[in-house]
C-alpha cells in the first residue's frame, strides 16, 4: 500500500534474495513457500511506504507469487526473470523454534545475480541492502544517487569470506544490521556496546544488533535503545523474521519522508518488531499479508504498553 | 540503608542460601567470595527498604562478611551460626559469561538448614523465599503471619525432585520467579505467555520469567511487561544477578509500604534490573556494595531512556 499523501515515486528500494522455501518445524512441514529476504522485507515495508524490489527469479517463478507482490502494492520493476530455476532453500527447525538446519540450498539463478536498479528507483531516498554478497551490495551503491538513508544487512558467511568487501560497504552506509554473534565475529569484541562502537568507528552512524526472540538493540553516538520482540502466543515459522524487522523499520522511516532522526529510528524499530511478530505467527508471508494499518497500530499500542513503565 | 521515613521494623524478609564462593571466568579466578542468594538479594534490597536475612553459616564464617551485612544495614537477627563449615560453591564460566559449570558444592551446615523466622520478622509485610527446597519454603510460610506480598524463587532441581512440594508453595504466594527453561519444564508449555498462564492458574497473581542477559518478563492477568537487562559495558562475574534482581524488586516494593499494584511492580522490576547490572560488573558484592541512592537513580534514568520510545 502506498502511504497516503506521498508521491507515487518509490520511497524505499530493497535488494536481496527471492526464494521458494520448504520449511519443516516440529509441528508441520510446508513446501513451495514464497520466501527470500526481499519478499519478507518488502511485504513488511509495504504497510508504511511505496517500496520497490530488486531481485532475480527463474522462469518457474509461480504467478501467484507476483500476484501477491502486486496485491501488497510492491513495485516489481526491479524483479529480473532469468532462464533457469528460482533459488530454493529447505530447512528444518529444532524444538526450540530458533535453531535450524539447512537441508538443501539450490542457488540456481541467484548464483549469477547481478542487481540492476531500474532508472525510476535510482533516486529513491531509502535503500535497504539485504543480506547478499558485499560485492553485489557495492554494485547497488554505484547505481544509486545519494540516498538519504542506506541500511545494510549482512551475515557470518560474508564476515568469513568477504571481510574487505564488507568493510567497504559498511563504510558507506548509515546503518548496519546483524545479529549478536555476527557483531562479535566482525569486531572481535564481546560486549555488544563495544561491538557496536567498533562498527560505528568504521563508518555507520547506527548499528542495530538483532537478538532473535530477545529483540534487538540500536546503538548510536547518543546511546542505546532496547527494542523488545513482541511476545507472540505461538511461533509457527520463524523464517523471515529478521528480514521483516528490517523491512518494517526501513519502510516506516521511508514513509516519514525526511532524513531520519534518532527518535524516528526508535519508533520505526518498534514497528519493525510488530511486523516481524506477524510474520512468525504463520508460515511464509501468510501472517504479514493479512494485516491492515489498524491491526499494526493495535499491536504497536500493545507493545508500547508492555515496555513503558 | 533504611528507607527514610519508614518505621524501624523489618519491611522485607529474605530466606535462602549463604555461601563462600570460588568463581573462575575466562579472565580471572577469585577465591573465598561472599555469595549465596540471601547475600545478593539483601544487598540489593538494602537500598530500598529495611531488610532482614534468614540463613545459616558455619563457625568459619568470616567476620568481614557480617561486617559487610552491617555496613549495608542488613538485619542479621535471622542468621543462624551452626557447628561446622559454611556452604561452599565453586564454578567456572564459559567464554560467553553465561553458561557455567559447577566444580564443587559442599553443602556443609546448609544441608541441615531449618529456617527460623525471628519474632521481630514474623509480621514483616514482604517476604522473599529464595531458591531453597520447597519444603523449607513451606516451613517459612508457617512461621509468618499473613504478609502483604510473598515472592518465591525456584529452580530446575526442585521441579524435578520436589514437584508436589513446589506446587504447594506456588499455590500460596503472590509471585513466582524462575527462568525461561524452568518455566517450560514446570508447565510443559513452550511459549512463555502460556507457561506463565499455567503457573498463574495454580495460584500466583504474578509470574516473573527471567531470561538472564535478555532481561525478564512480568506476566499478570493484565498482560505482559517486558523488563530489559541494563546493558553493561563488561560482565566480570554474572553470579548472583538473578538474586540481586529479585532482591532489588522486592526491596523496592517493600519500601513503598503498601500492597503493590501492577504499576509498582513494573517500576520495581526496572530497579531490580539496575541493581543486578551493578552486581555483574564486579565479583561478589563488590559492584552493589559501592552504590548510593544517587548512582542507582542515575542508572535507572539511563535505563528508562533506553526503553521509552
Amino acid at each position: 500500500m502506498a502511504a497516503p499523501g506521498k508521491s507515487n515515486g518509490i520511497q524505499l528500494v530493497v535488494v536481496g534474495s527471492i526464494g521458494i522455501d520448504t520449511v519443516a518445524t516440529p509441528a508441520e512441514r510446508r513446501e513451495d513457500l514464497l520466501g527470500g529476504s526481499v519478499s519478507y522485507a518488502c511485504a513488511a515495508a509495504s504497510y508504511f511506504s511505496r517500496v520497490g524490489m530488486v531481485g532475480v527469479v527463474g522462469m518457474d517463478f509461480p504467478p501467484w507469487c507476483t500476484d501477491l507482490y502486486d496485491r501488497m502494492g510492491i513495485d516489481t520493476a526491479g524483479l529480473q526473470r532469468k532462464a533457469g530455476s528460482t533459488f530454493r532453500w529447505s530447512g528444518v527447525y529444532e524444538e526450540n523454534m530458533i535453531d535450524r538446519r539447512t537441508l538443501s540450498t539450490e542457488l540456481n539463478v541467484f548464483e549469477k545475480f547481478s542487481p540492476v536498479i531500474p532508472g525510476q528507483y535510482s533516486d529513491a531516498p531509502f535503500l535497504l541492502l539485504g543480506n547478499i554478497a558485499p560485492g553485489l551490495q557495492a554494485d547497488v551503491l554505484k547505481q544509486v544517487g545519494a540516498p538519504l538513508f542506506v541500511a545494510a544487512d549482512t551475515m557470518d558467511l560474508w564476515i568469513k569470506t568477504a571481510r574487505d568487501g564488507l568493510m567497504d560497504v559498511i563504510s558507506r552506509v548509515h546503518l548496519v544490521t546483524l545479529n549478536d554473534g555476527e557483531a562479535r565475529q566482525l569486531s572481535g569484541e564481546h560486549g555488544l556496546a563495544r561491538c557496536a562502537r567498533w562498527i560505528m568507528a568504521h563508518g555507520p552512524k547506527y548499528v542495530v544488533i538483532k537478538k532473535g526472540e530477545h529483540g534487538a538493540m540500536l546503538f548510536s553516538d547518543e546511546g542505546v535503545f532496547i527494542v523488545p520482540a513482541y511476545p507472540v502466543e505461538e511461533v509457527r515459522d520463524p523464517t523471515g523474521a529478521g528480514d521483516a524487522f528490517a523491512g518494517g523499520f526501513m519502510g516506516r522511516l521511508a514513509g516519514l519522508g525526511r532524513a531520519p532522526r534518532l527518535q524516528d529510528l526508535r519508533e520505526a524499530l518498534l514497528y519493525g518488531a510488530v511486523v516481524a511478530s506477524f510474520v512468525v505467527e504463520e508460515f511464509s508471508l501468510d501472517g504479514i499479508e493479512r494485516q491492515t494499518p489498524e491491526t499494526i497500530e493495535s499491536r504497536m499500542a500493545a507493545l508500547r504498553a508492555m515496555i513503558v513503565p
